[in-house]
């Protein structure tokens, strides 16, 4: 049938078409079902769902409204002619419902489903059905590895030419705990000291719950957004990166069905391997380490959980072909004394710099999975590489590491003079003498989150004291930064209803 | 924080904003969260998902666009100044999460899901979680009649002055079967005759997956669509209607869960009971008749299933306080002759006319039902409501009252004239002697509305012979009628790819 496009200007954020109910009503179609779409005497076509405008419209029986991906995708001019068909519903629908009823699904099946979510076949309402389904009936070690594999075959890849990429990941919830950007310096340290053929391309996210995430960090310093080549460059000058994943197209899928779990704040499991998984096999890497913290506040909540995830890390990597090695280390409390972006990088800063006041904890656990790295990919004996690591950190070719990789990024670390943390500042203090037995990762990110953390780069939190250290009555426990007085209210008040220090 | 709103005529179906990535970024927000919009000054308020531009994008940092649900629902000028500030996540997004987590939820919790989905805080996926949450964990009886009554109170409620208010439901998938305008002449005629202060308030629907709904039937010969006044008049004259009950907003949730299901074409039980009986209550039933037709290609698939749906409306009926009577019919072919909108008028008007060729198996199935109402209701001996019946049919008092009714609809049986049978024909014959074993609902359907049925009115088919009936070679089996050659030969083709009737 053929339409007018009537030029509306819409932008949905997807590929949608609107059609006068006249029209849809003799096409027999309903709202949400979908309609082939080409621009007329052309051949390029494009599938879209439909919405439907009835009663007092301003649309026409003869015209269709175009979302500005579909005007854009096939180069129509505001007044063009377009050809629409009803379209079959695309298969990957079976295959969610075959999920939803609780059969397995084959890799052809879930490449189909994967394959349409990146291509914007499906509806965000057809993407909750698919994560319900795998929510609600799991997937099992096969159906996850196929998961991942199609996420990385649907997305961009890392091409590299080293013998050895290695990566790391941390599942956390752990506020502070800002070892990515030591670990990478420390590693790439070494590559370059050991003269290997590897490199450790880490991208990393933004904040999603927590008050920053390591791209946030970064970003305080250096430039994290870059296009594929850029990042090769980077990458062949400095053995390493330390850059935002989200703009490079790495296993798309995954940002898409993220962001329909958010409605419920779901995350099933095997959507939490897969996701990761995927996005290291798209840099290409041979070795990656995966570093479980689990606390009641982590996003793992005890010893017993993590050792579960730990095992079908190990066996989905090996049907994946990747080497894996997964430790579990503590996650009851925040790590160094910054929340925050600024805040983390300074910590970061006093580590690598080796400055008097540098955080113990977050250097020591840097160590730790620097070290457990360089004896996994070289097959080293442990004390041997945490030698290495600490004399790399000691004589400070960490810190050049860094700051070659930051300069790298179109960055400096002059900037950390220049960018203030936020002038609004609240000292909360213990009400009696004690011992801190609590911090709550939980509680600091959301009063982080409030005093404006991660948007607004100098709010945050200091945190004087961790468990098991003493405390007088009025000495401070922790600092507010903010760059509002609003804001700093906000955050005060949340830390009076919520007491993240639990003082005993 | 304050916006300019940029004009962008934009028209989704339901409330969404856009949001320059900035904004969304300063605010924490992702594309999906909810913000609180209010003209600036004044106080109405409406809550609407996030869309979120970035990139070359076609609104500044200081804009917003709306769609015209939100712009109407504020009586916002084109370039107005809105207040936006982040909402709170609607409490139901954690019921429907709890159900998911296959908890029982409770009347506040149901009601809170249902109001949220009829005043458009939920988004189609939000609404999918819930439809995956039910189909997968299924509703125990108190959860669906809490349903039931959340959807009837969230809507509007047709109020008449009767003691007894007569319903009911067929549940089919069987082409054809166009009893309810006659059962409703029957009762309406015993009605008027028993002098009882009664009314049968008929509302049905259009089409979904079937070859025509009651709605688009009764629509060949008089309007359909009336307001709540309109319909009270009609009832008033006639103690009866036939209408769509598509623009009456009874339980509107229904329209919109089922909008979600059809996605996947799911049918979560719970759901299905839900709907009709809340409907029902809509109009202020008290007594219904509910025909469960089993068969191969009906909904139900057999007797077993069958008794078992029984059960549950009359254990969710009792819980509603609602007189209701279940009676489960065959349904494992068409019935009557006609299968598309006039074609099936035509059928119910040779009965109600008594005529010769009147289809025999759409009679008794009818007076059979009416039948059952009759002595249901007024708990009368089964053959005592028979001899009633069937005299209301035979002394032609059931036509005076179907005509009546299509009066006060603003129609006329003489339209039945001047409507035309599809002038495209095609006879589709035996290709061997034996006796009809099969005819499938399914198929017929997908011909019939491959043919243009229900939107074209004349289009369909038409059934010369029933399981049981002996045919010889080259005999009709059925023709097909169509308002276009092309539709003739998409149905022509599909008949003889799927051979929808068998001979044996």
């Amino acid at each position: 049938m053929l339409l007018k496009v009537k030029p509306l200007h819409l932008l949905a954020g997807r590929p949608i078409a609107i059609l006068h109910e006249e029209t849809a009503h003799y096409l027999n179609l309903h709202a949400g079902e979908r309609i082939r779409i080409k621009s007329y005497g052309k051949r390029k076509e494009i599938v879209a769902p439909i919405d439907i405008t009835g009663g007092r419209t301003i649309l026409s029986h003869d015209e269709i409204a175009l979302s500005q991906e579909i005007t854009k995708e096939l180069h129509l001019k505001s007044k063009g002619i377009v050809d629409i068909t009803p379209a079959l519903r695309p298969l990957s629908l079976s295959y969610i419902h075959k999920k939803l009823d609780n059969h397995k699904l084959t890799f052809t099946e879930i490449y189909s489903i994967i394959s349409d979510i990146v291509n914007n076949e499906l509806t965000e309402a057809e993407v909750a059905f698919f994560v319900a389904s795998t929510y609600l009936n799991g997937m099992d070690l096969e159906e996850t590895a196929a998961m991942t594999q199609a996420m990385v075959k649907t997305g961009h890849q890392l091409k590299l030419n080293k013998q050895m990429i290695i990566d790391k990941h941390g599942i956390g919830g752990i506020e502070g705990n800002r070892t990515t950007p030591i670990v990478v310096s420390l590693i790439a340290a070494a590559i370059d000291q050991l003269k290997l053929n590897a490199a450790m391309p880490k991208t990393s996210s933004r904040a999603i719950t927590s008050a920053a995430g390591t791209a946030d960090v970064i970003e305080t310093v250096a430039r994290v957004e870059f296009s594929m080549p850029e990042l090769q460059g980077i990458i062949n000058k400095t053995n390493a990166c330390l850059v935002w994943g989200g703009s490079l197209g790495l296993a798309p899928a995954d940002d898409k069905i993220i962001q329909v779990e958010r409605i419920l704040a779901l995350d099933p499991e095997a959507q939490l391997i897969a996701s990761i998984l995927s996005k290291k096999l798209s840099v290409g890497a041979t070795h990656v380490l995966i570093d479980i913290s689990y606390g009641k506040d982590a996003k793992v909540k005890d010893r017993g959980e993590a050792e579960k995830l730990k095992d079908k890390f190990e066996k989905i990597a090996a049907k994946l072909g990747l080497n894996i090695k997964v430790v579990l280390t503590d996650g009851s409390q925040p790590i160094g004394n910054g929340i925050g972006p600024l805040l983390e990088m300074r910590d970061v800063f006093l580590v690598l710099k080796q400055e008097q006041n540098k955080p113990l904890d977050l250097e020591q656990r840097s160590v730790f999975l620097a070290t457990e790295i360089l004896s996994f990919v070289l097959n080293m004996k442990r004390e041997e590489a945490e030698t290495i690591i600490r004399g790399i950190l000691l004589s400070g070719q960490a810190f050049k590491k860094f700051e070659q990789i930051i300069e790298a990024q179109h960055g400096s670390l002059g900037f950390l003079d220049k960018i203030k943390l936020g002038r609004f500042r609240y000292d909360f203090k213990a009400n009696r003498h004690g011992t801190i037995a609590e911090i709550s990762n939980r509680k600091m990110s959301h009063i982080a989150r409030m005093a404006g953390s991660p948007a607004d780069k100098g709010a945050g939190i200091f945190l004087y004291k961790h468990v098991g250290q003493q405390v007088k009555k009025n000495e401070k426990l922790f600092t507010i930064f903010a760059e509002t007085r609003d804001k700093l209210n906000y955050a005060i008040r949340l830390s009076q209803r919520t007491w993240p220090v639990l003082v005993k």
